[in-house]
């Protein structure tokens, strides 16, 4: 999508089989845009591991590249095939140990792996994962156009019966290209209808601790010229009691096939507001984070913790430098719990590359 | 209650008829504990209006006391009497301007005129504006002290079936003993049971945009010894679907007699989050809160829509000063929505000064 009115994505490399891998630092976001270079394995662990680099799909695609750069390590150390499969599988432990929820990390560095292991020799290896890894991330693109596709036909039908003609969105964390790709999974729809000239509107919920909506989702919606507001968390609710609200979409980390959304803390509280005020909740994700082996996602989804710090200190902006400011008493006890669970009872309809889908074992089975 | 082990009210004066109230200046906490001096109806204003002082019984209090500053002030003026009166209105006009939605200020306000326009003489109007200063002071403490009495009952119930014998409160914002003038009102029933012995711990929601549950809560807990863990917002629901929430007590800013809790934005989504839990929600108000007017809480009630940069920028504390960082990308649009409304089917009950209360018009209207 645009940055200062020029096509950007969130990961690429200037060639093949480069030793350098390009991303932006969300970290410095909305605050100041800035690419940065990824050249080793150890690059890629801490990039994931500090929220250099978020969101579920960049997780899963910056993870491939991880294992690509793991194996040229692996090849210009000169082992012999089993410590060169040794080396990358240790490293691809490392990386799958940075972050537990989303399941795309998981899945990418197994695949990968899968990719490496069927090849004989060590060059093919190498090949191999870089290929996996750019095969990931085109899927990924294309998993959110499709996405886009599917969410666009239901702003399409909430169109029909605006009289003001203008559809309010309502948003949480950032499910945008920022964390995908490109296009974005909640975003993606939105994308869409702005490029079909449809008039709309996001409420953007700030999403503490780490504020990804105040400062992702707000960044690239306005850098896309899309119309949205800020609003706290809390303030979520109001909007939608006032009927200021036509549609709730967001991401999804890790889903079960019975419809459960594992998504950044405080989707849960959104989605009981959508339910009581009968506005449609929606899921906007690639059917590769349906996660197959969860049958309690509460029991089951490991629900990452995070530094206490998060919560205790906001990341803002003050005299041109970004800083920490601390807000809770000092020796104050804090709980950081990243991620929430919403059940499928709350949830109208996933948006995934496949097709609309309702949050429903039967039917999610029978489309994946 | 308690700050570094010494016993403070929130408002007080030093003799009768004074120039000077005291108060904390509750926006540099929980940074910094300070005292400072409000002089005239302005300063009074002001205090109102920039939350240096805030919540519902507290503004209440302290409007009472401007209005006697303001009764002071026109007699230093040595007006006639007509001009005497009309210069206090005009001041008791631009009090109750200062914040829509806490009915307290309005009470308070017209109490105390009411008091003034009963007596002839202009000392006597001082005395009386005075007196009814001091009466509800005393009459909010008496109020708090009695809805932590009932509310204790409550917890005490909930230990009988508790086998960990930790209750687990959460509560939103702060409704502690500094929104009131001792005691609180959500925390009464808290630093009651506390004093009995019983083990507690409180979840404290932060509460943006101006985080007085991270801030003031969290601060006033700790200095009386209460175990307690600041969480986000988001978190309020997470920390309900684990099962780790035992009751859930808010305050309220305007009762309705159908039951009705306008309280802190963000309340009504933890309230949906209890209900989805069957969790006991209960709000703690002093029945002066209650509205006998509204008859649609929904659309009579003044939802007060702050400053935006509350919710652009966040306050805290880098390098010792207390700063405001941004946490939106430059020229975002922001709303600051401040309270919102909690239905009477999502409460369990209120717990006022009077008793136990099901939040029921027939139940409300017999016992107030």
């Amino acid at each position: 999508m645009l940055v200062n009115g020029k096509h950007h994505i969130t990961i690429w490399t200037e060639k093949k089989y480069p030793s350098i891998i390009y991303t932006i630092d969300q970290n410095l976001l909305p605050h100041k845009f800035e690419i940065i270079e990824l050249k080793s394995s150890s690059d890629i662990i801490s990039a994931i591991k500090n929220m250099t680099v978020r969101g579920a799909p960049l997780i899963g695609v910056t993870a491939a590249y991880g294992i690509f750069l793991a194996a040229k390590e692996a090849y210009a150390k000169n082992l012999n095939i089993n410590r060169f499969d040794n080396y990358i599988y240790r490293k691809s432990e490392q990386i799958k140990s940075t972050r537990p929820t989303a399941v795309n990390l998981f899945n990418a560095v197994e695949n990968s792996l899968n990719q490496i292991y069927r090849e004989r020799t060590k060059v093919k290896k190498v090949e191999a994962a870089f290929v996996y890894a750019k095969y990931l991330s085109d899927y990924e693109i294309n998993s959110c156009r499709a996405i886009g596709k599917f969410g666009l036909n239901i702003l399409k039908n909430i169109l029909k019966r605006k009289k003001d003609k203008t559809i309010n969105i309502l948003t949480h964390c950032n499910a945008g290209w920022l964390g995908c790709i490109d296009y974005g999974t909640a975003t993606a729809p939105i994308y869409f209808a702005h490029k079909e000239k449809i008039n709309l509107h996001v409420w953007i919920e700030e999403t503490r601790p780490r504020n990804q909506g105040a400062g992702l989702t707000a960044w690239e919606l306005m850098h896309n010229n899309i119309d949205c507001t800020v609003i706290t968390d809390n303030a979520g609710g109001y909007v939608m009691q006032k009927g200021m609200v036509d549609i709730v979409i967001v991401g999804s980390d890790r889903t079960t096939f019975n419809g459960e959304v594992c998504n950044k803390i405080g989707t849960y509280k959104t989605a009981l507001a959508a339910k009581d005020n009968n506005i449609p909740f929606y899921a906007a994700l690639p059917v590769t984070s349906f996660d197959f082996k969860i049958k309690d996602a509460m029991k089951e989804i490991p629900i990452e913790e995070r530094n206490g710090k998060e919560v205790s200190h906001i990341r803002g902006l003050y005299k041109e430098k970004i800083i920490n400011a601390r807000i809770t008493p000092q020796k104050c006890k804090v709980r950081n719990f990243s991620f929430d669970i919403t059940p499928s009872k709350l949830v109208t309809a996933l948006i995934t590359d496949k097709g609309i889908i309702k949050p429903d074992v039967r039917i999610i089975k029978k489309l994946i």
